[in-house]
């Protein structure tokens, strides 16, 4: 029989990365840091793997890191979680997602994502038989767009997925646009799908305003964050899934059929590395804010144009003044002839705007890459 | 909406863990040993942890722990795979299972299993929009009725489930198993899902014939297999997926929205020990077998009956001489008053037969363990 899936190809990211390495190209493609973790965290987790906690973690996750995933809501969203049966964790926010999809779309069911969107969601929306119905965010600054969105709520609608930070465009959501979500699905069912993997990385004296923070819209909503991006760890996969109790107990039937449970040293040193350093992700701001400004201020001689991102660590650059190539070709261009690898933006657009000159680059490296990235990009 | 898995609950494995650890019963309930995995692997995952490797893996895993897979199912199975196209790791056996199913399994398509049947496979399934066509395994030996299989395969039977070493049984495939079933499939495009993760764990100096080791059966076959058992890291949730190229596709489309990659210091880590002590998994058949026959010996003055398993580390209790009680009300009585946790057989089955009276015990454990359990089962 035919594929299930017949348009998916390769991500993006696997295609980048790989054409990176091809080229000996700098990889600003793919989003992970060049940092590394904090040593406290990693030497939690060598503690627990050398000693004996190598076998299932309960199939909802250790009950220290939930507790301190609690703890972490409570003072930043002012979220009261109940750990035990409002926090799950997963195997990467990936995972999160997919499992919050399969729970809860069905055959029929419609499903509101916003363009550019980040890949995942299509893909498990259309698996478990739902409907993507698709609405762009308004360029310059990728705001939803109210009006649109408020004629295409219906009955069957039955989630509107979220992504804030934005991924691949750093837009972030205000108090207002909270507010005005809220009132569009006033009286309605449709729930929220939050992606906010991105929470710690919100620049220029913003705070995240996670769907945690607004209790109308908690209510409806199962938000989705992890690790890997707050503690540069993107390569152990443990992510989690904050959702009301009837929420999470079907997120929860999925998820234990999904993966059924998520490593346990990983689990067990997080939660320590949790209780010492409650406050570490405090210092991701700054931290990738002098990133951000330090790869802005290299390109300040290029052809490229830039609004410096409010959010995640990824800038897009306009190249409308450098060359009329669509996206997908300019990044393949800049790989090959410029040895610098990004994310084209079309391939997150269900209906690419024609005239889209914007690629993504991932500024978590460190400077001398980001320098070495910037001479070549600035020479064209 | 109501749920899309309305009878599902909490697994068995969960519900009797917290059972154990409520009542303080020795919990030979839900699988997972006691034992811990070697020391150089370890050693191996905390050097790639402690030394930068933390970011991303490739989606389709880290190319050495492929290449190392290939190689061992190479001189086991005399089966050639192409590490690159052909296997894919997971974040555990069950996101190969769930991806495989979601991948392969669409609506309306029907999917055979056997029961008792590990209970991860209905919910794929039924999640998938596929519908699950049950066959029971006839006992004493949990043998595969072939004329009932040969009446049930038809032109919308999409899959066949066939887990072997068989859990909760302990059944395991013969050569004429493997004959008889390429001669039923023979001609239809129906596919096998190999559910093979305690391919090491065969007893009597019996061999076991994976999927792969049946040149016709490969080529329609997607088979699962993890690291959790052969390890003792059950936690770990690193598992991998065989199948030929263009099934493996599919599955990685799938894999790819599911978790996108697994834990990259758990893959380094295991392809390097994969290299260094290739054969180490030979000594688990010995290793488990000991354990095996230390535990049957303990309650040979017991009033159960047993015919020793013949693969997985499970172990098969007739209760009938003890006690009138359905299995579901026996295991937890076992748990309350005697302290001793196992598993029920009947929640296996889609229509569990009346007159069950088995329980399975998970003997993968310290001596110690097993005997003050066995001494408790003696005195019933
Ligand atoms: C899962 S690989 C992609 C990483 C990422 O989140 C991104 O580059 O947008
Ligand atoms: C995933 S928890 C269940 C472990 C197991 O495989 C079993 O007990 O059968």
């Amino acid at each position: 029989p035919s594929s299930k899936l017949p348009q998916v190809g390769t991500t993006i990211f696997t295609r980048m990365s790989q054409l990176a390495a091809e080229q000996g190209a700098i990889n600003l493609s793919q989003g992970f840091p060049d940092f590394d973790g904090p040593a406290l965290l990693k030497e939690r987790v060598c503690h627990y793997l050398l000693n004996g906690h190598n076998q299932y973690a309960p199939m909802t996750g250790v009950p220290a890191l939930r507790q301190a995933i609690a703890s972490k809501i409570k003072s930043l969203y002012s979220y009261s979680a109940n750990a035990d049966s409002e926090i799950t964790v997963t195997s990467g926010a990936t995972e999160a997602i997919f499992a919050a999809i399969a729970a809860l779309v069905g055959p029929g069911d419609e499903v509101i994502v916003f363009d550019p969107a980040y890949d995942c969601y299509e893909p498990a929306i259309s698996l478990n038989g739902g409907i993507t119905h698709h609405l762009p965010l308004l360029p310059p600054h990728f705001v939803i767009d109210w009006d649109r969105l408020k004629d295409a709520l219906h009955r069957k609608t039955r989630m509107v997925i979220v992504n804030n930070p934005h991924n691949p465009t750093g837009a972030v959501f205000s108090r207002a646009d909270l507010d005005t979500l809220a009132e569009l699905l006033r009286g309605s069912d449709t729930l929220l799908l939050g992606d906010e993997v991105y929470e710690h990385i919100v620049f220029d004296g913003q705070p995240h305003l996670s769907l945690l923070c607004h209790p109308e819209l908690a209510q409806r909503s199962v938000v989705v964050s992890s690790f890997g991006k707050t503690y540069h760890t993107t390569g152990w996969k443990v992510g989690y899934v904050v959702a009301p109790a009837l929420l999470s107990a079907e997120v929860r039937k999925v998820h234990q059929y999904l993966t059924f449970s998520t490593s346990t040293p990983f689990q067990l040193g997080l939660a320590d590395f949790l209780e010492a350093e409650p406050d570490h992700y405090l210092q991701l701001p700054n931290f990738y804010q002098a990133k951000r400004d330090e790869f802005c201020q290299l390109l300040a001689g290029s052809r490229f144009r830039l609004t410096p991102t409010r959010g995640t660590y990824f800038q897009l650059l306009d190249y409308s003044a450098i060359s009329d190539r669509v996206d997908v070709e300019m990044a393949e261009w800049l790989t090959r002839e410029v040895g610098v690898a990004a994310i084209p933006i079309s391939v997150f657009y269900s209906q690419p705007p024609a005239d889209l000159r914007w690629l993504r680059f991932c500024f978590a490296k460190g400077s001398e890459t980001l320098q070495k990235a910037a001479e070549r990009l600035c020479k064209i």
